[in-house]
């Protein structure tokens, strides 16, 4: 046993600067917070985002409204205006109520997945259910949205089935999702990963020895909800990694997970030859305690799994699998996550900690892609799945790394088939290794990809990735290209109901509300600032134009011009319309 | 007849300058020019490149050497340490003699599209075949390449293909691939678009009424090129059309494209319903004289498919296809690009203008993908491709546009299936609407696959798309963006000669060669400066670890570490590896 003792949870040695944590809020007038009430408890609200749009100038001088457009929303209290953010408190206990509950009524087992395997609905899932469907049933039936999905080819909303509580319960149940929330971590807002319901996206942080404060990490935490990061991972390597975590997990509103094995090292002075069983699971109930929700456990890295990656062109690249494969080596033992893996479902189960199965064999290029160690240590994470769900624990599945596209698909096949459809939760993966500086954008090909086959979740890749530790710039490029991939993903496998987003931005980039077409996207100040680079002028907002092709050269304005005539007839006559042209013509 | 007159060629009213254009040269000590002899001409040399590496240190003190990688290279003499950039004189027409030759002896028509019919091959298809093969040939038996390769499955070298000069001819002859050259463009060096060779990009440059200056636009050409763009299309709107093409074509080494209605709209002040056929035929001859190697011509925008857009979300959103239907409309007449259709070949023909038949009615939002009016403009392409063959002139068709994913394949095949195979050219397609200011990124998700499913040339898109006009570091951010999707579609399709590429920067990058990494990368540059805002001093260009992990943490080093082990037994054997890690481990 290492000297350090547990750091209680109340225990805070620094105060964070609430001067920089007020800067933090975000603040856009056209982004709506609004909140959804539950059936079943009316304390709780589910948390969206409404973007509001600007009304359509006819050609005639009258106007005419557009509806606010709904989006899920993972920014949590950052994005109230009434909300007075403050670090050192940390954020609201939504699920405090329901937990203490739960705890009273089901003392032997409360996972989610227990209680779903129960016929119990939760509050959480609930709340999922009402969160996935992002208004699905109020718009359904309303003119103004249903005419925004054009219905050429029939009725879009009637295709998309509302997601029930019900339905969460059952995917639950049966392994599909999981729900990652530990019973210490009362402040995320609920939210599900399986291949049925949004793709999602998990982002990385956290310091390393050379770099990074723990305000910086924080900061970072809430930079990644503001942009739509579902989860976060907390990957510190370097000082106060306790302590960092902390101040995360009391403000963080979305999951958080870690990779334990990073701070057991930590603790015997990076060392892998000195870990042990012992120092590992006290981190495990250590950072349980803390509230992690979800752990990365390379316990599919077999020793006889290690040889297979001598010939390879990159080794084992992912930092946990190295850990655990040195070890092995270095004793001539198995795995200890391996063998002591029914002890580690027993504090998974306590906390309801859901299981992020390592790919620690997972393949860092092109050359080793889909090889016999990465479908070995797949294989494995199959059968440890069996044993947690045993358990009524939950799993997840971590997957590559480096696939070309022409490989992806079998990475989704075998997943499925090997771990019994539990959720995949995929790196990228990257497409090529020739682009050092861009991999966000190597690997959000990939991640489109392997999102539209099924998988459920995407970490996110920075620019940074390869070269250095992400800024918050790099945060926010990583998270963009990745919710861009997710979108993708959802659009492409018929979730219609997110095209409402596309079609309300493309309608409003056609009509030139540019404002509205900045409002829309993923990231309106940069839309903006880009837009501005060339016209800055207020005016050139409501301009029927744009630099690209000047005031007499606009395709879309030429079309509105064709649309607008053939508005003034009734059926469209091409006879007609060239005789309103032309007398239009002897007027100029 | 407008008033302009036809500028001379050899008239530059204006003198670039000097000190701007030798900043222009491209100079990195490990990209070594190399020059390729031809068989057939002992004057002309293909040039590519070759990226230098550092050799291996092994642990035990003694160093291995690497080999240079030989890679396609498109940036000319601005590449080349020898040579003296002059803007005012243009670069050497590597093409004069071979174009003098033939029109002495194919005084009819000597498109290479004809010259293949008849069983001829040029040396512009000798040309090709080296530039695509990247040395395949020598490197092929090179034990040094193939261990590179990594062959753990097989001979991956044998298993391709050497491109040989008479299967260019072949594909040229069949029309599945173009060589774009007009015989006034002798500065370009010969490549080809097909979807049997490598995947090309294609970049769009031009100024408009609102902003930039002809030495920005020359100043973006070379820029294209440096980055990779394998042609390059100039869509000018605003002032001295002509003079910035004249720039342009004679300072170009790759083919050069444009969309002549533009031009042609602008001689009648952008009024659409003044444009005549006569007035668009000047302007066609006008550029072919300069030397544009492919036209865009909206020919498939017919009358009666203009009404299958009145319902869409975004109409017509092409520039050109805008600008024609309008005309259709004003007039109640058929497209004067249809109806001259054979004429505008006999032009073609004279030049060996190669067509790029737009897609005037393509999609411009999720909401409009392959829609009636976008299929039926394709059949009509299809019709009209028959009727250049007929010609003997070249034709790629252009695609979408916006789609989401899983309705590209759909649009890919319809090309294949209604245009005889003819080479498909595609913008992205967009696989979402929703992020303005990351078009380049949901772009080059769609691009990437449909380029692994045959699409010949993919056309970037910038970050600036829907927003503004790039600047210099939008077009390097769309043309890295699109070297990766065509990458990873060449990945796909199993053009292994280019992986070795991304083996090496694998290999490059587990051995912590980080300069090699850098240099390996498509933008040397920005690795290298994402790498050093974390780890600055030069020694850190050494280290055996990066700062995502620091010195003791890094998975890559503890990898390095086992493999070490493993070299120091015969065959591996865990319980050797694990008595020498013990041994160490006493020592420490």
């Amino acid at each position: 046993m290492t000297a350090e003792k547990s750091i209680r949870k109340d225990e805070k040695s620094i105060k964070l600067n609430e001067n920089s944590s007020n800067a933090l809020k975000i603040h856009n007038p056209c982004h709506r917070k609004i909140y959804v009430p539950m059936l079943t408890d009316d304390n709780v609200k589910v948390g969206m985002k409404e973007i509001l749009q600007h009304p359509t100038k006819n050609p005639d001088g009258t106007s005419k409204e557009n509806p606010p457009i709904p989006v899920y929303d993972t920014s949590g209290p950052y994005s109230d205006d009434n909300y007075e953010i403050n670090l050192n408190n940390g954020i609201n206990k939504i699920r405090e109520k329901w937990i203490a509950e739960r705890s009273k009524n089901f003392k032997d087992n409360c996972t989610q997945m227990h209680l779903a395997k129960k016929g119990i609905i939760t509050p959480e899932m609930e709340y999922i259910a009402i969160r996935e469907n992002i208004l699905l049933d109020r718009i359904a039936n309303d003119e103004e949205y249903k005419s925004l999905m054009n219905q050429k080819n029939g009725d879009y909303f009637k295709e998309q089935t509302l997601i029930t509580p019900e339905f969460v319960r059952k995917e639950v149940a049966e392994g599909r999702a999981v729900i990652p929330l530990n019973k210490n971590h009362p402040e995320s807002e609920p939210m599900i990963i399986g291949r049925n319901f949004l793709v999602k996206v998990n982002t990385n942080i956290g310091n390393s020895t050379i770099s990074s404060s723990i305000e910086e990490e924080v900061e970072k935490m809430i930079w990644s909800t503001r942009w739509g990061g579902d989860t976060l991972m907390d990957l510190s390597t370097g000082k106060n990694i306790h302590e960092t975590r902390e101040w995360i997990m009391r403000n963080s509103p979305v999951p958080v997970g870690t990779v334990p094995i990073y701070q057991a090292l930590e603790k015997v002075k990076g060392r892998a030859e000195k870990l042990t069983w012992e120092i590992y699971k006290e981190t495990l109930i250590e950072q349980a305690e803390q509230g992690v929700d979800y752990f990365t456990i390379h316990a599919g890295v077999l020793k006889e799994y290690i040889p297979l990656t001598k010939d390879r062109t990159t080794g084992i690249v992912s930092r946990g699998g190295s850990i655990m494969a040195k070890w092995c080596l270095t004793y001539d033992e198995e795995n200890f996550t391996y063998t002591h893996f029914e002890e580690i479902c027993e504090i998974m189960k306590k906390y309801d900690i859901t299981f992020s199965l390592g790919d620690g064999l997972r393949p860092g290029s092109i050359a080793d892609a889909n090889d016999e160690a990465q479908f070995a240590e797949l294989k494995t994470l199959g059968e440890l799945t069996k044993i947690a769900w045993k358990h009524d624990v939950q799993v997840m599945i971590e997957g590559p790394g480096h696939v070309p596209m022409h490989l992806i698909k079998e990475n989704m096949q075998k997943e499925l088939d090997e771990c019994h459809e539990a959720p995949f939760y995929t790196l990228g993966p990257l497409t090529t290794d020739i682009a050092p500086g861009y991999d966000h954008i190597t690997s959000a090909i990939g991640a489109a990809m392997i999102g539209w086959y099924g998988t459920a979740m995407l970490c996110y890749v920075t620019p940074k990735e390869h070269l250095g530790l992400p800024n918050k710039e790099d945060v926010r490029e990583g998270i963009i290209a990745y919710k861009i991939a997710a979108h993708a993903a959802d659009l492409a496998k018929g979730k219609y109901a997110v095209q409402l987003r596309d079609n309300a931005l493309s309608q409003a980039r056609f009509e030139f509300r540019w404002e509205d077409q900045f409002n829309l996207g993923l990231d309106p100040e940069k839309a903006k600032s880009f837009h501005d680079e060339t016209l800055p002028q207020e005016p050139a907002k409501d301009a029927h134009f744009c630099s690209m092709c000047g005031p007499n050269f606009c395709s879309m304005k030429i079309t509105q011009d064709i649309r607008d005539y053939s508005e003034k007839v009734s059926i469209i006559k091409i006879e007609d319309i060239s005789k309103i042209n032309r007398s239009q013509e002897q007027k100029n």
